[in-house]
């Protein structure tokens, strides 16, 4: 659908991407200034200055962003436009593989412009899915809550085996099981054992009473 | 150090202790009433009823439980006691494999005991850790917030896809890579992004309000 690609943006998510078009044999340039040539612009560049260095672009190519939460305006004045964001963490310590198997959230105005997206999503290796603009923000917090506050999670666990003695890294085949096992809830909670959480509270309020809101939240949100 | 030993519940954790502990080619009898030869008795009971059943164990035998959070008194009157917690969520979907690479807690109130808790950990196949008595409730704490609310980060980022009209299993490459990449923020609260922080909270405020306490503890507590 494109054959010639330029992108903006030099960070984790631009250096991936590129990798993976090029991988893709699209004719790609990456680089401060859109390529004259290019047929779509693809903005892999910070949230806050989408908007700003959208106006910059000259008009004529498509032109993308791949921001989670950001919605389309932000790409006036230019009206072929779409974005896709690939729902994974990103690391340079990976290569363009690391968007295999992942899922990728699109977004457009038109027939046209989901069409685009959803080639786009495909050339990049991602699983596409259609979310409005209007539940773009919902959308991106169950990212941030299944993906950054799980990082959290490992955060408080460690912290508190260290206070107990116990060592940090033995949290980690309980949390790598606990997906394996498809999120199956055991423990306390999923027993309906009271006295115990109120042991944990306990505990928490005299060694780490700043977790003691966290602790109820999650315990709160739980389902069993 | 064990040739016999008695297990007393069977239950998840009661089922695959046994499995392990016949492949180890330990003589292992199970049910209610404790085996008058068994060496050591293993109570894989409810945390509420070890004290009770504890007291119905005839004098003699080493003795033991396997809860994470209930201190060794709870095995009155016997003396010769430990306990051995396995830091992982079992399911009766598994064999005794699911405990390989998994640690456990071992606490005990002389270097006998300690030995007797390392052995028997060993045997089960974890790698054992000492908890002290007055840690463990702090320690509980610690693998429920790795393990249990793992589970309830799911189920919350998946009913806040389904609002945002997104497949639910989006969610899950990017919380497995998230543990792949060695728990590594990336995201807004990782780039400092306060704006979209504050999107999140008001799409949550709109859409799912009673979420609105967990984020805010999730993100104060989330280390950049």
């Amino acid at each position: 659908m494109f054959d010639s690609i330029h992108l903006m943006g030099e960070g984790r998510a631009g250096t991936v991407l590129a990798a993976r078009l090029r991988d893709a044999e699209v004719h790609i340039t990456v680089g401060r200034l859109p390529d004259p040539e290019a047929e779509l612009v693809i903005l892999a560049v910070p949230d806050r200055v989408i908007a700003e260095v959208a106006r910059g672009v000259p008009a004529g190519p498509w032109i993308c962003h791949i921001s989670g939460v950001t919605d389309l305006m932000a790409l006036d004045p230019h009206e072929s436009r779409f974005s896709v964001h690939p729902l994974q963490t990103l690391t340079l310590e990976r290569g363009p593989e690391q968007l295999d198997g992942a899922w990728g959230a699109i977004s457009g105005e038109t027939d046209g412009a989901l069409d685009h997206a959803r080639w786009l999503a495909e050339a990049l290796g991602l699983r596409p899915f259609e979310v409005a603009d209007g539940d773009r923000a919902l959308y991106h917090a169950a990212a941030v809550i299944g993906g950054n506050f799980l990082v959290t999670l490992h955060q408080v666990a460690t912290q508190l085996m260290a206070q107990a003695g116990a060592p940090p890294e033995a949290i980690v085949p309980l949390m790598v099981r606990t997906i394996e096992n498809g999120f199956d809830l055991t423990g306390p909670i999923a027993r309906g054992d009271q006295a115990t959480v109120e042991a944990h509270l306990a505990a928490l309020e005299e060694r780490a009473p700043e977790l003691v809101p966290l602790y109820r939240a999650l315990a709160k949100a739980t389902h069993r």
